[in-house]
C-alpha cells in the first residue's frame, strides 16, 4: 500500500519508517531541505527498533504518488494549515488524524471529503535529526472509523500497521480511548506547563494534603464527569495511565512543557480547550480545567508578542 | 522613640530610614557587610522621597540599644529565623509583624513574650544597594493590635510613623485589612508565579471565556466565602483592589513571580496555604486556591534541590 505521512516529527517520522517495509512510504514535508534530506539518506531508526528505511519526500502533494492512506501527523497546532495543503489532493485515500486533544477530524473535514480514520497513539519517539529517529516507547495506536468510514478499511489500517512492526489494534468506536487519552493529556499536559515537572513521581502522590498527586486526581475525577456527562464509557482510567506512566522510569516531558520553555503556541486550545467546551456543552461544572486553561493561555501571552492571533 | 527594624530589604529600609528622622534607628541584618555599610554610609531614600538617614546597624541584638518599637521586616520566608535571634533580647519592646499571608504573630509569639502588634503595608520601594532605597508607592501601612496589646500603644506607633513621613492608620481590628490583602495576594501572587505575567491588565480582562479576569474573579469570590465563614468582614474588596492596581501605569512584579524567576522558596506556605488551612478550619471548600497553592509548591519542587526540607 502506497501510504503518505503529513509532518515528519518525531511520531510521524516513526510511521513513516516502519510504513516503508510493506509499501511505497512517502512524507509530505513543510522544509523543501527536509524533503531533500529524506530522499537523499532516507529515515534511520534507532531505539527499539534498529533499521534504515527509504523513503519518497516532497513538499507538495502533486509531487507524489498518490496515496492509499494519509497520516496527518502534525502537532494540532499545525493541523490547520497541514489540511489546507491537502486540500484538493487524493480524493480517494483514507486520512487518520492522530492530535491530541479532540476535534481534529472536524478541522480536516473542513478542506476535504476523504474518508477518515480517527488514531489516537501512545508511542513516543525523539527525532535527533531530520533523518535520525529514536523509537522510545513502543506502545499502541489505536484506530477507529469517523462518520461513514467503513470498520474494515479501519482494520486493514491496523493490520498494516502491526505488518509494518508497529503495534496497533482497531476499535469500533475510538472516542473512549480518545476520551481516555484527552482527560490524560489534559491534566498532566497542563500541569507539567504551569510548574515546570516533568511527569514524575510528583504527580502520583498523594500523602499529603499539598501533594501534587491530589490536584492530579482532582482533574481526573471532574474529566471522568465531563465524560459521563458526554455519554463516553472511558476505555482506560486516566488516573491509573497516571500513575502507570509515572512509574516507568525516565520522566517524560509532556508536550506542552517542552512548548512553554521553547516560547512556543501549546496544544492547549484542543485539549483542556476541548474538555471545557465538552463540559460547557454537556451542562456540567469543570472549574479546574477553566481555571488551568486560563492559566495555560495566560503563559502563551506572558511570551507570545501577538497572543491574540492565531 | 528607639527602633529596630529587623531585616532590611526594601520595605524595612523605607521604615529604618524614616525613623531616623523621629528617634534613633537600628537595623539587624544577617550580613555583617550589610550593618558594616548601614554604619558608615547610613541609608539614602529617592523617589517619592529624597533624603539621607543616619542609623545604626548590627548583626546581633546584644550590640544595639534596646528599643521600644521591634519591626520585623524580613519575608515570611525568613521570619522562624529572624524570630528565633530575637529570643531573650528586649522583653519590654513591642514587636510587630508586617508578613504577608496569616500567621507570622504566632510565629514571633513562639520565641518569646513581647507586646505584639500586626501590621499590612502597601507601600512599595526598589533597593539598588545595601544603603539606597527608592521609595516607589507611598500608600499606608495599616496596625493593630494583637491578643492584649493596648491599643493606645498601637495609636501612638501609627503617630509615629505619621510623624517620620510615611502614612500609616491604626485601625482596632486589623483582621478585615489583613485578610483582603490576603485574599488578593493569594489570588494575585500565584497566578502571576504560574503564568510569568507581572500584575497587568490580563488580571482585569474578564470578556471573553478564556480571560484570565475571570479565574482572578473566581478565585477573589473563593477567597471572599472563607472569609465569611471565618467571621471576617473585609476592609476592602480585593478584586477592586485589583482592578485599580493594574491600572497603576506600569505593571508590578508580584514578589512570588520574582522568587520563582530567581527559583527561591517562595511566601506561598504563608499565603495560599494560610487561605486553604481557613478554608479547611471553616469547614468551606477552596478548590481554587488548594488547586494553586499546589501548582506553586510543585514549581517549587521542579527547581528546589531539596523541595521537602524546611
Amino acid at each position: 500500500m502506497t501510504t503518505c505521512v503529513v509532518g515528519a516529527g518525531a511520531i510521524g517520522s516513526l510511521y513513516a519508517a516502519h510504513l516503508s517495509r510493506v509499501g511505497e512510504s512517502c512524507v509530505l514535508t513543510r522544509r523543501p531541505e527536509h524533503a531533500a534530506a529524506l530522499n537523499g539518506d532516507g529515515l534511520r531508526v534507532t531505539g527499539r527498533h534498529e533499521f534504515a528505511a527509504p523513503v519518497t519526500a516532497g513538499t507538495d502533494p502533486g509531487d507524489l504518488p498518490a496515496p492509499e492512506l494519509v497520516i496527518v501527523a502534525t502537532k494540532a497546532t499545525g493541523l490547520e494549515s497541514a489540511a489546507s495543503t491537502l486540500a484538493g489532493h487524493w480524493p480517494d485515500a483514507l486520512v487518520m488524524t492522530i492530535q491530541n486533544g479532540l476535534g481534529a477530524e472536524d478541522i480536516v473535514r473542513r478542506h476535504g471529503d476523504w474518508k477518515l480514520v480517527s488514531a489516537v497513539t501512545f508511542m513516543s519517539g525523539t527525532k535527533h535529526s531530520d533523518t535520525h529517529v529514536e523509537y522510545i516507547l513502543d506502545t499502541e495506536t489505536w484506530v477507529g472509523p469517523w462518520e461513514n468510514t467503513p470498520y474494515a478499511r479501519v482494520e486493514e489500517i491496523a493490520a498494516l500497521f502491526v505488518e509494518s512492526g508497529l503495534e496497533a489494534e482497531a476499535l469500533p468506536d475510538l472516542r473512549p480511548a480518545q476520551w481516555s487519552k484527552l482527560i490524560f493529556n489534559a491534566t498532566v499536559n497542563s500541569v507539567a506547563a504551569l510548574t515546570g515537572l516533568p511527569h514524575d513521581s510528583h504527580f502520583a502522590a498523594e500523602e499529603e494534603p499539598a501533594d501534587l498527586g491530589r490536584l492530579v486526581h482532582a482533574l481526573v475525577d471532574e474529566g471522568k464527569s465531563v465524560a459521563v456527562a458526554a455519554g463516553i464509557e472511558l476505555h482506560d482510567d486516566p488516573w491509573e495511565m497516571n500513575v502507570l506512566a509515572t512509574r516507568r522510569g525516565s520522566a517524560h516531558y509532556p508536550s506542552m512543557l517542552e512548548d512553554v520553555v521553547a516560547r512556543r503556541a501549546t496544544e492547549v486550545e484542543l485539549i483542556t480547550g476541548a474538555v471545557v467546551r465538552e463540559a460547557e456543552k454537556h451542562g456540567v461544572e469543570a472549574p479546574l480545567h477553566t481555571a488551568l486553561y486560563g492559566l495555560v493561555k495566560a503563559k502563551e501571552a506572558s511570551y507570545m508578542a501577538l497572543a491574540g492571533s492565531e
